[in-house]
């Protein structure tokens, strides 16, 4: 399974203006995907921060994704922030340069900006698209607006898949203190599946919710029955 | 202003079984407690990770919260994950103990990890709480519970209470690219006000959102004029 870094650039995030919508979104459809996410970042738009996260990022993941810093104004500077991660210069690309004049932007030294990349950058472009996605190393720069994040993500994200993750969800009476012992016992015998435990208040379900993840569908269901014995069970979904 | 950093700690979050509660909620009341934060990290729940981010989160702000994994089950780490931040050893508190007495929860030795904090942990009990905040060092460590979470944090984060933020608003009816330069001038000009400019699509009342933060009233209101006399107006909040 890869393993993928998502970077929420933007002072808006974190000053409460608005509430991420792009980190949700593709948190869940990475987990659809079967890659497995290290991180979500949500840091200032200061070329220091992002230069900061994208180099750990990418050292550590196969594959990251930022959102937001790629527009026409001062504090858009997300290519500036990914080229001094990876010691790059800025090039101007006529490609760029000609998509802006597709969308009629004017052409000023301040709009310009979103034509200057990092040096070497690819730029992928699916079919239809009057834009590319900015690629640098395994860097994907992609745009905050929720509406384009959503579309440039699904033009590159799909490659990305691996195998399908089978999951299973047990809802129970019980505490989790009453229940952790099985757990770690069921941890332990099958490493491969995640087995998560969650107290849940005021819904009609029962007030545990435990559940089990992996790609090995057989041992997912054997931990789920051994888990499922030392329960007051309410509800069971299995893969 | 004070600084602070937010460590949202839970695969449940990264695997996209819940969205995050406790992240928007605090960044929203940070904001108008007047403290900046520097990031916010969704992290998953091993010691390894808990570790590199709490140190790196403490060293460089005044303040870390961090959400989750202080429970009964194997997958809590986040005191070790603490401890292993500082080089810290982990001991049992009899005033923990205690509050799991209070509480009626089984004590078997995976329980009681719970009652098993980094050494010299201050432990603050605000009024009538039947448990502590456990607090290491700058970093407050809360449960991830989102009733809990808000509960615990209001006990301790008025404290850092900062001068109050001076927020404007204006509404147009222009693109990004054309108000660029008005935002960059009046960013030089007031460099104590944050200006940021979001296009807003499909909303009734312009296109375009900019906005003005700052502790100096006067100057958020001067920065909001030079941008405004550029704009074709929708409507204006002035602080």
């Amino acid at each position: 399974m890869g393993t993928a870094a998502i970077l929420i650039i933007g002072d808006e995030i974190l000053t409460a203006k608005f509430q991420d919508e792009n980190g949700p979104w593709a948190l869940a459809r990475l987990r659809v995907l079967g890659v497995a996410v290290d991180r979500l970042v949500i840091l200032p738009d200061t070329v220091e921060a992002i230069a900061e996260e994208v180099a750990r990022a990418a050292a550590r993941c196969d594959v990251v994704f930022t959102s937001g810093g790629v527009g026409p104004t001062h504090d858009d500077r997300t290519f500036e922030g990914v080229a001094a991660a990876f010691g790059l210069a800025l090039e101007e690309r006529a490609e760029l340069v000609a998509a802006m004049e597709g969308f009629r932007m004017p052409l000023t030294p301040l709009t310009l900006r979103m034509a200057r990349v990092p040096a070497g950058a690819a730029l992928l472009r699916e079919a239809d698209a009057r834009y590319p996605v900015v690629r640098v190393r395994n860097v994907y720069i992609l745009p905050g607006v929720p509406a384009l994040f959503r579309q440039k993500f699904e033009a590159v994200a799909p490659s990305f898949a691996a195998p399908a993750v089978a999951v299973g969800r047990l809802r129970a009476d019980d505490d989790e203190a009453e229940v952790a012992g099985a757990m770690a016992r069921a941890a332990a015998q099958w490493p491969g599946v995640a087995i998560g435990s969650y107290p849940r208040y005021g819904e009609p379900d029962g007030r545990l919710l435990v559940t089990f993840e992996g790609t090995d569908v057989e041992a997912v269901r054997a931990a789920m029955d051994e888990v499922a014995a030392t329960l007051r069970l309410r509800s069971v979904v299995r893969p």
